[in-house]
């Protein structure tokens, strides 16, 4: 199938080569000439030094070039910028194209989810637009390491479908209709994957590692239930699989800033060492104002936001987990 | 409360300090004079470097003198010796005192938990047993670190009043009515942290664990589901939580096994390798008997004792994971 990537990223260039050794014929298009120019020419990624780009895979800068024939485009651009990236674009998509979104996070001021985005940007109806995620660190599926899935889609042949076009020897991916469902826990997981680089940074172990994975996950659900998303969805690879996944790796970038903070650096320094975005830093505010317009408790997103972003102190973390009264464990 | 903890090693020490903590009147009793020695006269642990049991714990070899007056019993003793140990002791239970299992495992060759094997050994009945499990590693409540764990009994009103018994300004209890859940979350997670430390030793990566947590949780639901408990339980901190906590730490026993046998050792040195009793080893042939026979599909379980007691080699935790057929993802 001819697919064209939007974004040379970690994560872009990274899913342009899984789709490349599925046996499809992938264009990726980024802004960056010097990043264009080393996927094509040396088939490499600056971003992930682990990848080798295949040979098959192609990238240019003109987005007309990449979308051309594209009967499928995977969005892998920063998540606040995805609508300024993706409205001028919108001509350029191929009659009955599907949009297959990797973006992770919630508009800040509208709220929305990056499939909504693209709806609205591109003027695609939502039953043409997918989405991906799941336990997905991008240097370790560089390396080919044995990895699953969730492409998730309102019409679950569209999603049975985009299964069969990306599926490799170590890429599996499963289904799910539920897109609210999946959308959610990989925006929401990078706030708590930073709250848990926080705590660990301040110097505090795995039992409240698995505490706050378990409450962050518990506050996901509880977001993603008001919302009108399904339970089970938050129990499976892209709920608690990207959640481990991205929460305790030294791989992720959300992590790594969180460990920075609680290691005592400002917020300012901290994204300065941090290479890429660190997409939570701006969905911990998105997600607690949406949080707090439909009346949901999610103390764990609303602790890293205060931290992040009102200078609260980083022992914070800590005292979230047992300053509350004694209550029954669930959602 | 007077409290017998049964059982003094790594768990039973850590949590009779806990409950000394708590403002408890604590007897711990061990058959092994040895190690009483060294927890009543210099207040430390063998087991655990880290503990130091508050001065006011007491310990003896002699179950009469440790139990008399206690209106709380907690049992932390191997799982497979529990009903061996436990039923010489049936006579020796107050009237009207409660029992708490610390321990986690499902007997072989009955497939009872262990809350059933204390109802059968010491004649109690089963609305007086409560457990407790959680994402508790004992040298980090040893250290005083932030934790979280659950308390489950049939009875609402008796899980809540355990709570308060060992309730402390780092240990924080929740409640459950779900005894089966949380008891088998507690013992069917070191099967799994087995299979996440083979694939590690193997050189598997994170994308690999979060699936094998996520693939692994959804099996021991679907274990739970066919037995009564209630699907909650596993998405909570006895469920998710634990598994987290044990699968991926190095101070779990059952993963530091699991990684041995991954980077090639064979069962017996790997188990001659590994202080303490690593439970999952005779758990993974008592979960796999249980399932079959109630006729639940566990792969990782049975590919762990495959590995563990049939000699299979270590790659199949990976093929598992990416042999399926594409499916829908969930429990």
């Amino acid at each position: 199938m001819r697919v064209a990537v939007l974004g040379a990223g970690a994560w872009g260039s990274t899913f342009a080569s899984v789709l490349a050794d599925a046996g499809n014929d992938v264009m990726v298009w980024g802004r960056d000439p010097a990043v264009v120019a080393r996927i094509a020419d040396q088939h490499r990624s600056p971003a992930v030094a682990e990848l080798v780009v295949p040979d098959t895979v192609r990238a240019t800068t003109d987005p007309a070039l990449a979308m051309r024939g594209a009967e499928l485009v995977a969005v892998a651009v920063p998540a606040q910028s995805a609508r300024e990236i993706l409205t001028p674009l919108a001509g350029l998509l191929e009659p009955g194209a599907v949009v297959l979104s990797l973006m992770k996070g919630i508009e800040l001021s509208t709220g929305l989810r990056m499939s909504q985005v693209i709806v609205e940007a591109l003027g695609v109806p939502a039953s043409r637009v997918a989405v991906l995620s799941g336990p997905n660190l991008a240097r370790e599926i560089a390396q080919h390491q044995p990895t699953a899935t969730v492409i998730a889609a309102q019409d679950e042949e569209l999603a049975r479908r985009l299964t069969a076009v990306c599926a490799t020897g170590w890429f599996r991916p499963y289904t799910n209709t539920d897109v609210i469902g999946v959308e959610l826990c990989g925006a929401v997981k990078n706030v708590v994957a930073i709250g848990i680089g926080i705590a660990q940074g301040r110097g505090y172990g795995d039992n409240t590692t698995a505490t706050l994975i378990t409450r962050g996950l518990a506050e996901i659900a509880r977001l993603g239930l008001a919302l009108g998303a399904d339970v089970e969805t938050f129990a499976g690879l892209a709920g608690m699989g990207d959640l481990f996944a991205t929460c305790d790796s030294p791989l992720s970038r959300n992590h790594q800033l969180g460990r920075r903070i609680g290691e005592g650096m400002d917020l300012e320094h901290a994204l300065a060492a941090t290479p890429g975005t660190a997409e939570g830093v701006k969905t911990a505010r998105s997600v607690v104002e949406l949080a707090q317009r439909i009346g949901v408790d999610m103390p764990i997103s609303s602790a890293v936001s205060a931290v992040l972003h009102e200078g609260q102190p980083v022992d914070l973390m800590g005292e979230l987990l047992l300053a509350r009264p004694h209550k029954a464990d669930g959602v």
